[in-house]
């Protein structure tokens, strides 16, 4: 809190007048504070995208057939992907993670780090077992905390996983105890027919799995998946290593709020990147106090949403770093 | 527009959920309409930033005294003022124009391209004449020409002028039909005594100036200022050269509005970078029916919203260019 107010005061002193940058110097004040100097270096970022398969798909909530996440992975690992893209123009190192495709994917640029093949249908029962779920949550912290050592300092967590906006719209009304029909979207594409289903899925998985006020890890095994308890361990040790971690869509945004429950002080790490078009993410941003950096009605995950935004992070960074002071420039200053 | 057809069924063919980026697929089909390809090579950046004194200044409508316009041009090109920073991140080369400062700087990074020693105050008459604003207009727009030789294909105008915003207001008040208190805003810091004296002087000016229904260019030069004409100059030439043109706030805004009464066509090249809380700034984008990047209060100017959301317009380029279609990736598409 000290560094906050040390960073805005070293801001007021730029040549520039005070607040006239707006959300731009709140980002930077956060940096400031989070990497525990006003003079912060040049920040290196990587994303880290966790795929895995989801029980859920059974249910037909989605628009695309199950193999698509590890053909989207597999195009990620190729370098065709919009993350593909995004990540070689922030640019930051691209992380691929398979935590728990339904088939092994081997590809020089794939992580495995599989946990199972796949989740369960939640709306049987548990999608995930107890130790499934802390060893995800365990390869996730263990390799923000790998990615730190090698000097990461800014960290965008995605996903592919078909089925995925289901499991994090589960999470999302048993943790916040909203209705399944205020948090529900249309994904990937639903039409009105695939959304009905959604909802009657995420219905059946909080029926079948007793959430209220069950403990958030007991939530997040008994709702899935794989790769959103990964990002929950990634989130978490991120946080613990001094990592800005910009939040992606509604699954992202899932994980971080189970990470904010298991511990609240990773809440000053986070970085909104945009608000996408489904619902649940407006609630999710507004449990985590989190005012988003762009409105785009992006809705593809990926964490594509994350990486475009880091530029404008890098930006903030820079401001503290390089801009002259009133003093320093000999620039007349309003008097206030 | 063929072209952005053309563009938006490339991007629907990419491996991604249809529409999915949202506004960076809108960005990503304008970039191919300016540049004549569904295949943009990577964009070339520049960032030009006039400056010019302002006769206004006489009526105490800035939070900041007149030297400052000199002041800040030079800690721009010293390398140490935020558009200095911004576009080293962006990254973009960085031109800075004395248009019309009172004295002439001289510096090896400032290109001296004078029109006046500063404009008239405009609440006793045109605060310039007709040959000057006509200078101004050439020189702006032989500057976006030798650019876009020099292989620039991304614009970002912005400038410096202590009074400029009130000379914006003015151009505002005029050209919309909308009274001065409607478009009047605290600029770069007025208090409520300040922004009455902006108000009033906003009034004098059009009061002393006959302006209703008078052309574009007419009330260009009797309400000023020198870098405004400038900078409209720089849009008309932009959009000449098919140069992408992204626009900071009000004052460039008035500039592209100007531009856009002129020559109609230039609309297409433009793109927003952001709203400021400027009153004006609204007016002029819903006038110009444009949608802004970023909703960051940012007042700053020096193009320093614009300089900020290059690094978006450049990866709504590289999407086009580099992202894998469903079909050459194997990926299953959802049908549709």
């Amino acid at each position: 809190m000290q560094l906050a107010v040390a960073a805005q005061a070293e801001l007021d002193q730029k040549t520039k007048p005070r607040r006239s940058l707006g959300r731009l110097e709140q980002l930077a004040v956060q940096i400031a504070a989070v990497r525990g100097t006003i003079r912060p270096a040049p920040l290196a970022a990587a994303v880290v995208v966790a795929a895995a398969d989801h029980g859920y798909a059974a249910n037909q909530v989605s628009a695309y057939p199950q193999q698509v996440t590890a053909q989207m992975l597999q195009t990620a690992a190729a370098g065709g992907a919009a993350i593909s893209v995004l990540a070689r123009q922030a640019p930051a190192r691209l992380v691929l993670v398979d935590v728990g495709l339904l088939h092994p994917l081997r590809h020089p640029n794939i992580r495995s780090l599989r946990i199972a093949a796949g989740t369960r249908d939640a709306t049987h029962g548990p999608a995930m077992t107890k130790p499934q779920t802390l060893r995800a949550l365990a390869a996730g912290s263990a390799l923000a905390r790998e990615l730190a050592a090698d000097g990461i300092s800014l960290l965008a967590p995605g996903e592919i996983g078909i089925g995925n906006t289901t499991a994090a719209s589960a999470l999302t009304a048993a943790m916040l105890g909203l209705p399944p029909r205020a948090v529900c979207g249309r994904g990937t594409g639903l039409d009105d027919a695939g959304l009905r289903r959604k909802i009657a899925t995420v219905e059946a998985a909080l029926a079948a799995n007793s959430t209220s006020a069950a403990p958030p890890l007991e939530t997040l095994a008994a709702l899935g998946g794989l790769e959103i308890a990964f990002l929950t361990g990634a989130i978490l040790g991120a946080a613990a290593n001094k990592q800005l971690i910009v939040l992606d869509g509604l699954v992202v945004a899932a994980a971080a709020l189970i990470a904010a429950r298991l511990a609240p002080d990773c809440s000053g790490y986070l970085i909104a990147a945009h608000r996408s078009p489904e619902p649940g993410h407006r609630h999710l941003l507004e449990a985590l106090q989190l005012e988003p950096l762009l409105q785009w009605q992006l809705r593809l995950g990926e964490a594509s949403g994350a990486a475009l935004t880091l530029p404008l992070i890098h930006a903030a960074a820079a401001l503290l770093s390089e801009m002259a002071t009133f003093e320093s420039a000999g620039v007349s200053d309003s008097g206030r």
